[in-house]
This record gives structure tokens, sequence and C-alpha cells, in this order.
């Protein structure tokens, strides 16, 4: 590695000094960082994390000083590398799975045996009969199996049913047979799959005597547990570079005719029967329905912490970074401005920052509600009608508390990752140039995150499935059958008002911020009725309609959450003090107004506010609100309390040392600076005269 | 490279196949392509294209099919050979400048002789003494000296005087000393600095008897011109990897004390006399400001095609690709839908293919307005006023006209090339997972072009120098000065009228939405000048005001060149026929009354509209224009004419062989499965059992 002359050793930034600065920010405000800290994540978690933090960053295998310049298959290598060392740290320190998923987060890459641990244990687990438990899911828990779960295909993604690839079923010797008939039948983008994984839990549509019965689970082998090679009739890799995700082995499967075991159909919930070879009916599979809702509302927990990373970066480099003076400041200051204060930085980045704490009381409310209901579930025996995954208008499955549940799990993961994948790319850009670094480390972070807007339901898909059940219980409640629900509520208070009109005091009661949000959801919810059963729109047509729908029952639910988290819950009293309390509901104000806002003209015409309103929250109560919250910023950003190491982030740096770290990367950690390239366009070598025999052979 | 098996070669996607899909979307519309293809960008110039693309495909330097897969340094090493053989070709063919041009275009890379070729060449011309010509351009020209501009610094981008490194005059021998006096005067970003350059044109603050008299260009040598090492006292290097834009090499540069001579300061405009060690002040200099006005209208224009080419990909993607049956569909349909008919990808599309032509005629319109001026001012003896590069609200440069160009070329810049950024982002997510691929093409070509929304002028920045002019122009329309441009008659339209109130009829006169348009431009102005004056509010506090009236500028901009491109023009009734016309005027609706509905609340709040006339064009106009554009939707991104090899992309190939050629880059031209891994966690192996030993002794 190059390293800097000694002239370059001595040169310091010019002052103030980062350093100086983030001292002066923490020091203009009183905020408790570790009981907010406490209050959002428990000690207990916390301490956890900084035990595995020191075993992380005592051992080479996890050295990321090297991470943002390696190639895609360099990346992998370490990537698995990463991943083993982990499973054998995790062994020896006997760590549970919170703990192992901790050490992942602080990692902070996806690695290839996420879908493992993930997918394929999971798919064992849920789907698999207690036979199928010995055979295949002790050896995975072992690692000694290590799988993926091959659903999607080439040809084929949101639409489940119409997957391509058939598992037929061979009464004589009791087998199935895999088969890809088409090109467009090959499994892709499966995670894990491409170098990793030596089996794979296939979804491919069960065909008995001719007749086909839709996607179901199939466990088949891929690759020799010893030389890893490919089996026979089957043709498996990676797909290449991807917009990020790129530690990740995302493969291509295909099967030529490839036979099974009857054994390895999972056969939990369905199967073929060997001896009369008929289909077995699938038994209680609303769990998997659940399933979906919480890893979606995990999502939008998630989403919070994705975001909270993006602004804690942007918002200690805008404290450190100066450029220009203000230009009503009086001669007395001369230097430049903090970016930090200028009007244009903050009306970007602190409504972002209080975006992350409504996501996170969101996440964490919809956990709350699915643990409650699971509860009442496990009680009550759910009825067959739940059994498939629903497309866009079915009928709603279960129980109506599950149905509400996923509906809002639907309209919130669409909502939350669109916030955070957009919000990180205003992090980055609040930034200025430097922003476009890796050494950032925002662009990489927003690369990786991207595909969660579209995985688990695309984020466009889904709010079909919201609106369905939004026009649903409008129906519900037009005819009386009113239940004990939120929505439900919302709708008939809608209904009753209607005539009378709505007059919500937005920007005097915090509590009339919820109901205007609510107004509007229910304002929407019955226009989009009418076009639906009164004027006979058709579907397609009304797709925007449903779409802007959702998305307003979504910011309804995280103003609801967000207030309820701040004023209902007797802990937020008990484990904060009344400052802290104030501040974060001048960020849920924050939030919510400035959400109304940017949605002004749906408040206008459902009539949930008057223009005079809107006009008055944005010239005067969010800008207010900017001033109030600026001072405790950089402290605010500090109570998630992202480690250094897992931001890897010269422009995030808690010590605010950012322009010394830059230079060190760029300078001193970058491989293209060990290199001489010759640059005169009339020499003979057009590649450079080392090494790279490989690339100038080809010319 | 891995081959695939023969039963793997045998398969092909399910019909129906994208080839036919689109043959099939091209029979649904008669639109002539080729006619609309001149009109766009003339035959001369699409004749030069075609000639110039197959000279770089005979060429194996020029191969691009490794280049998704490969690292920083092997893109870099590819990149500058084929810049080298770029030049070489220009030698051959004698190809002119805007020959080169287009062989970049069509390479598609930013490349290491860029900032040679953009700016060395062009500051060394520009700002040089015919001494100084022979001496360092004459050798530039022939690449003997290869160069780049060095102006940003690790510690300041836009505030250019803020600059730290020194030209510190030594009367006593005749030279200048260069130096960094802090780590932050390290300059930054420097295009083809980090490996390429040997000598850079320096901005550095002149210093004579201790006074400094701000930035000032000087030519310093760096490396050597025959080992390409670096020289002393010099550190130089590349900056690290970044979001995109990795095939160049963005650099750093630091001196300690380096001298030069008198010569390598650029004195055509400003110098040091060596006899008497006194400043000789700036002659003729705003030429370097129309110059930067230049350049933003430029980049108005490249918005559009930049655009266009993510269009390009996604809409025909979104022909081949299908999903889901129609939910309203007849059972005599029962396949799958195409994609493209959804109305929640039409929304998302269609606005955007709009937009494409929209910032193409407006780049156009500005190109010309800017030659025009160009024309008028060499007639004409510019101010000494006009010398600088203006700060937010200083005073405005030269003739009116060229301040109203300014003015409105930073409007468009912040606006068109924001909208090129997120309108390819919302093409790649409109393509679902697969738009996540590198395969897709979108992806790097988004992150290359990401760095467009921070330099010529960051896009918030900017917004306060056009506000700064339309404040000044409101106040000179306010005291009666009207002067002849446009900004003084919407302003002055909009006093006359505005206590009778505008009624325009946006959705049945084409011309009324330009109104609309500027009456709300008008508004805006006349609401921030009170606030300014009046209110007396600080300018730190309107910044986000600021934002607003520039982006409602530069939207009345754009739709007043594509309507007037489309009513006003001669040319346009001569070269197109009169169902091209029609569908484009469909296409200006679109995206005026698109825009509009975004832009909601202004339009309200401002009485430009109603809300009854907002909520018409999203429910039925903008709904029926959807309906009437889609059949012409493939036709008319054909009409941009960009080459398969240019476009990169499986996914927007024009045959439509979408997912053999997705299969083929994955499955054949991957490297990665040409390795094999060990996947498994206890055996002793962390990395790869081949040729990785770098890595694995490391640990």
């Amino acid at each position: 590695m190059p390293t800097n002359p000694a002239w370059v050793k001595a040169l310091k930034p010019s002052g103030p000094q980062g350093s100086e600065l983030l001292e002066q920010e923490r020091s203009k405000s009183k905020l408790n960082i570790d009981q907010l800290a406490d209050f959002l994540f428990t000690k207990q978690e916390l301490d956890k994390r900084a035990r595995i933090l020191k075993i992380l960053q005592a051992d080479p295998v996890f050295d990321k000083s090297q991470n943002y310049f390696r190639g895609r298959t360099e990346r992998m290598e370490a990537a698995l590398a990463r991943g083993k060392r982990l499973r054998q740290l995790s062994e020896k320190h006997g760590w549970d799975e919170r703990e192992y998923h901790i050490a992942n987060e602080l990692l902070s890459e996806p690695g290839p045996y996420g879908l493992h641990a993930g997918m394929f244990l999971k798919t064992l687990k849920e789907q698999g009969t207690p036979e199928q438990h010995k055979l295949f899911l002790e050896k995975a828990e072992r690692y000694e199996y290590i799988g993926c779960y091959a659903q999607t295909e080439l040809g084929h993604g949101s639409n489940v049913r119409g997957l391509e690839t058939t598992a037929t079923w061979n009464a004589e010797d009791k087998t199935f047979t895999i088969h890809s008939p088409h090109l467009t039948a090959s499994k892709w983008w499966i995670g894990s799959l491409g170098k990793t994984a030596n089996h794979a839990a296939v979804m491919a549509q069960l065909i008995i005597n001719g007749k086909s019965y839709g996607p179901h689970p199939f466990v088949v082998q891929i690759r020799d547990l010893k030389t890893h090679k490919t089996l026979e009739n089957i043709h498996v890799g990676d797909i290449g570079p991807k917009f990020g995700y790129n530690t990740m082995d995302n493969g291509f499967l295909l099967f030529n005719k490839v036979k099974i075991p009857h054994v390895n159909m999972l056969a939990r919930f369905s199967g073929v029967d060997p001896k009369t070879s008929k289909y077995v009916r699938p038994a209680n599979p609303s769990l998997i329905y659940g399933t979906l809702t919480y890893i979606r509302s995990t999502i939008v927990l998630q989403a919070g912490a994705t975001l909270a990373r993006g602004v804690t970066i942007a918002t200690r480099y805008c404290a450190v970074r100066r450029q220009f003076q203000d230009r009503d400041a009086p001669p007395s200051e001369p230097g430049e401005n903090q970016v930090l204060n200028y009007k244009m930085v903050q009306i970007r980045l602190l409504p972002l920052l209080a975006a992350t704490f409504a996501l996170h009381f969101t996440g964490r409310g919809m956990i709350a509600l699915y643990e409650e209901n699971q509860k009442r579930m496990a009680s009550q025996r759910p009825s067959d009608e739940s059994s498939r995954a629903p497309g866009p208008e079915e009928t709603s499955p279960g129980p109506d508390l599950l149905a509400d549940l996923h509906a809002t799990s639907c309209a919130l993961k669409s909502y939350s990752s669109t916030v955070a994948a957009e919000g990180l790319e205003v992090c980055r850009r609040a930034m200025g140039g430097h922003g476009y670094s890796s050494f950032a480390g925002v662009g990489s972070w927003y690369a990786d995150y991207l595909p969660t807007v579209t995985w688990e339901g695309d984020n466009y898909m889904l709010t079909q499935q919201v609106s369905r059940y939004l026009l649903k219980s409008a129906r519900a409640v037009l005819k009386g059958n009113v239940q004990d629900n939120d929505t439900h509520r919302i709708l008939s208070i809608y209904l009753k008002r209607q005539d009378m009109g709505a007059a919500f005091d937005v920007l005097g009661e915090d509590a009339e911020i919820v109901d205007a949000f609510a107004w509007r959801v229910a304002h929407l919810t019955f226009e989009a009725l009418r076009h639906r059963d009164e004027d006979k729109k058709s579907w397609n047509s009304l797709l925007v309609d449903f779409y802007r729908l959702s998305k307003a029952h979504a910011q309804y639910m995280v103003v609801k959450n967000f207030h309820d988290a701040l004023f209902k819950e007797e802990a937020t009293k008990k484990e904060l003090d009344s400052d802290t309390i104030e501040l974060l509901k001048k960020l849920y104000r924050l939030f919510a107004l400035n959400t109304l806002e940017q949605e002004a003209s749906e408040f206008f015409s459902s009539q949930a506010t008057t223009i005079r309103q809107i006009t008055l929250a944005r010239t005067k109560a969010v800008m207010t609100l900017l001033d109030e919250i600026r001072p405790h910023a950089v402290r605010l950003v500090d109570a998630w309390k992202f480690p250094d190491w897992l931001l890897d982030s010269s422009l995030g740096r808690y010590d605010g040392k950012v322009y010394e770290d830059m230079f060190h990367r760029a300078s001193e950690l970058n491989p293209m600076n060990s290199i001489t390239f010759d640059p005169d366009p009339n020499s003979k070598v057009l590649f450079r005269q080392d090494d790279r025999q490989d690339l100038r052979s080809k010319l």
C-alpha cells in the first residue's frame, strides 16, 4: 500500500476542526443520549451489540478497510469467508438467533449464508414433517446441507401461480420429476444459490396424472457435498453483478428431468398419497400468511434504522462541512457557515430524522399487534379460506384483525421502504460532492437496500391489496356491518361527519393531526369505492388512485403510531425525562406537518384542512420546528448508537475527523495508487505495462 | 468462460416471444420513426453516428461484454486503453470535435482523457496568451501534455473564493510558489488527475506582497513525461471508488512549495507584471460567464437524451414482460398481461417519455437563444461588472438578455438534471426485479449520471441565483422599469390581472397551459418578494421558497419551449407529418398536465387553476392521454435511435430477446461461474482454494 510522504503527514485540515465542531454541537444540547438509546433499543440489546462488536473487530476476516475497493469476485469470496467465520464464532460463543443477527447487522453486508439461515431453514421447519426434519433440517442446521429458497423465475416474479417449473408425480416409482420446460422457467434471483447452496427448496407446479395443483415446495440437491460441483442434469450459477447486493450470490437454476424421492416434497400442509397418487389438501396454512405479515412488519422497523444510518452520516457531516457565509450574518462572524444551518439542508434532513423515529415506533407497534394477534389466533382455529396468499381483490382471509393487520402491513411495507430508500438518496445529495464518494458510506448502503422496494411484495403491487381491503371495509360500513377495528372506526366517523365537514386544529392540537390524516384516508376510500361500484370503472383504471389511497393509509398509520407512542404509552413517560419527550413531540409535529404539506392537494380536496392551514404549516410551523430541532440534531442521531465500524463512513465519523479519514482512505488504502499508468496515446502499450497480460492478450 | 450444456442451449423462453411482442407493438402504430428521428437529430448526424458505430464495434478494445463484471482497476485500465484507441482512430479518420464526441457517446463511459479534452484544452485556449498557447496548448493538443482542471478542494466545492491553495509571487526570481497549506487544500474530485494527467491547470489564490487577489489559473507539471512518476514535492493520486464514474480517475493533489515560472500563470485576462510586481486587472472575462451558461444549456439537452435511454429500455421491457391477468379481462384472453398495459406502469413511464421530448426541445431552444445572444454580444462591449461568477444575490451581469438567459439556464440545469436522474430510477423500478440487475443497463447509467445534479452548480444552490434574478426583475417591474424580455412580460401580465383573477382553460386550450405556468411563477415571485422586502425575512429562511420558485420557473420554461416547438416553429410543420405533430402535442399535454397535477397545491394557492380543473386533469385528461399514447410508446422510443451497442442492456434490446440475453450474460459471460466455492463453514479453508493466496495470506 502507498504511504504519504512526511510533509503530507504533517498537514491538518484548516480550522475549525471537525472534531471541535461536533463537540460544540454536542455541547449545545442537553439531550440524554443514553436514556433515549435505551428506550429505543433496551440496554440489554445495546450491551449485546457492544460485546459482539469487540469480537468482530478483533478478527482480521472482518477487516473492512478494503471493502470499497474490491471487485465482485473478491467481495463474494470475502463475504463467504466472513459467513464461515461468523458461523464458527456463533458456535464458539453460543450465540442465539438474536446475537447471530446482531453480528450480521454489524458486519452490514448481505452474506452468502443469508438465505440458508433466513429462508431454507425456515421453510424446512415450517413446511416439513417430523420425518423430513430428521432427514433435511438437522443436517441443514449443522450446515452440512446449505440451502436456498428457489421460487422466483426468469419470467415470473410477483405472480407465483405463473411459475413454470414442474414437479410431476411418477406413480410407478414413487418419485417426482423436477423439470424446467422453458428458459423462462429458470429459477432466478435466488439468494445463496449462485455459488454456495448444495440444496434448494424449489417451488414447482405439482402435476399428478396430467393435472396441475399449483406451486408446492420440493427439496432438491443441486451440488456435490464434497467437490461442490454441480450434479448431473442441473445447470446452476451466479446471475451476475447487480446494482447492489454484490456480496450475495443470487443464482439461476435449471432442471433437466431430475428425479427426487417422494419424501422430498415438503408435506406438512399438503402432499401426494404415494399409495393412491391422490393429492392431499392443505390443512392449516394461514400461518404462512401470518409470516408474510410479520416479515413486512419487520421491514417497517428496519426501514427506520436503515434511514437513520444515512441521516446519522449526513447530519454529522453537514455539521462539519462549511460553505459560504450566511448572507445576513453580521460582520463579526466572518467564517463560513456550517451547512446544517442552511434551511435548504434542514428541510431535507430534519424531516428524515423525524421519519427515523416515526418508522421505529410504527414498526414496534406493528410487531406488538402481530404478536397479540398470534396469541389470539392460537386459541381460535382459522377458517380454511385463509389458506392462499391473496390476490389483488380476493376475499379477505381469516379473522378480521388479521385482515386489517395484513392490509396495514402491506401499506406500511410499501411506504416505509420507499421513504427509507429515497431518504437515503436525499441524505447522499445533501452532502454535496463528497456524498458521491464510496467513502461517504451511503451509496453502497442505499444500493444494497434498494431490493426492499421490490421484494416481499413490490411497492406498487402491494397497494392493490390495501385498497381491496379498504373498499371492502367501506362496503361493510355502508351496509352497517361495523366491526371493532380502526379502519371501520375512521370510515364510520367520516360517514357521520362528512356533511358538516371537518375542522381539525392541525396546528394547535397534536391529536387532531391524526384525525386529519384519518379523514383523508376515509375520503379517498369512499371516492375510490364510488368509482369502482357506482361508476363501474375498470380495476386497471383505478390503480393510480389505489396507490394514492394506500400511501395515505400508511401515512395515517405512521402518524398515529408515532403519536400514540409519545402521548399514550405509559412506558414513554416512565423511561424518558420530560425534555426528551417534548423534543420527540416536536419531531412528531415536524414529520406530520411536513408530510401534510407534501400531500397538500389531497388534504385540500378532501377538506381535511383548509388551504390557509397548509400555508401556515409550511411557512410558520415547519420553519419554527426546524429552528427548535436544529440544536439537538447531532445528539438525536447519536442516540441511534451506530458504531463507526458499522457505518464505515469517512463523513459520518463520530469524532468528526472526516477529511483526515477521506484522505487516508484515498491515499493510503487505495490500491489504484500502487499502479503507474502510461497515459500517452501514441505509445504502443494500451494497457499498463505490468502484470495485466490477461487483458492485453485479448487484443 | 463457462458454456451452457446442450439441453440448456435447446431451451427457449415460453411464448409469446419478446421478439413477437415488440413486432406487435411496432405494427400497432404508424408513427414514422425515421422522420421523427431526422427531425430530432438531423439525418446527417444519424449517418455520422452509424458510420462511427461500425468502426468502434469492429475494434476489440471497445468490446463491452466484460464491462459489468470488471472491478475498479480493470475498468480504469480498459477505459484508458479505449481513450488511447479513440485518439488514434480520431487521427486516422480525421474526426472533427463533433465526431470524436459522438464516438465517446457511443462508448458511453466517462474516460480518463475526458477532462483533458473538455477542460484542460479549453482553459489553455480561453485563458492563455498566444505565447502560452505555443508553450502549452500545442503540446496539449498533441497529447504530449495531458492535463486536468484542478479547482475543487477537499474542503471547498461550490464556494470558489474559499479555495486554500496559494500561488505566491516571488519578485526576486519571477516565479510563483504553489503551496497547499492544509490538508483541506488538497485538490479533490479532479477528473483525469488520479492516474492520467501529467499537467494541471491549478486554481490558486494569487498572493502578491502578502495580499490576496483571489483564485487564478496556473499551469503546473505534476508527473514525469516519460516515467509517469510523480514529481518531487507533489502528492497526487486517485481519490478512490465512487457511486459511479469509476472509469474516471478523479484525483487529489497537494503541493509542497512548488516553484513555477512566471509564464505558467494563464494571463489572457489578468496577471502579474514581472517588472513592477503589480497585479494586472481582468479585461474581458464575461466570456467565461457565458461559457457556464452554455454548459448548463447543453446539460438540459443532454438530460433529455439521458432520460430517453432509461425510458427506451423500460418501455421495451415492459412491453415484453407479462405479469398477471387484467382483473377485468374477458375469459377469452387468458394470457398474462403486458406490464405496459397497467395504468400504474403507464403513469410512471409515459410522462417520462413525454419529458424526454420536452427537455430535448427546451435544450435546443436554450442553445439557440445562447447563440443568438453571443452574436449580439460580439457587437457590444460588455461592462466590467460582468466579470466575476455571481454569488447568490449579486448584482446581475452585463446586458439584460444575458442575465435572463443565465437565470433560466440555472433553473433549467437544476430542474432537468433532477428530472433525468430521478426519472432513470423510476424507469429502473418500473422493470421490477430485473431492473436491479446490471444487465438491465440502467443502474450504472444512473450512477454515472448522478454527479450532474451536484456539479456545474449544485441543484439546490443554483436556485438562489434564479430567485435573485426574479426578485430583481419584480422590483424593476413594480417600479415601472419594464424591459423587453419574457420574465418582465409575465410579471407585468400578472400585476395587471391579479385582482380580476386568472381563468385559464388548461384543459381546452394548449396555449393557456403555458399561461397558467407563467401565472404561478409570477405569483410565487411576488410572494417571495413580499417576504424579503416587506416582511424583512432572512435570506436563509427563504431558501425553501426560492427552491420552489426556481422549480416553477423551470417548469414554465419547459412547458413553454415544448409548446412553442410544436405550435410556433415553421420547421416542425415542414419536417413532420400531421399525425406525428398531433402525437407530439399529446405528449406536450401529458407532460404539462401531469406536472400541473404533481404541483397541484401551488396551482391552487396561486389561483392559476381551480381545484376542479386539477381533479379533472388527473382523473380524466391524463388518463385519456395515457390510453392514446400507449399504442405508440415503443415506436416513440425507437425514434431516439439508440443502438443496442450503446444501450448495452438485456432488457432494452431492440429485438425483444431479453431473456435469452439475460441468460447468456449470466451463464456464459460471468467469470464468477468459472470458480468453485467451498461453502462448508467447518472446512479449514475460508477463501476458495485456487489462486487467492493474496487474500488468504492476510489472515
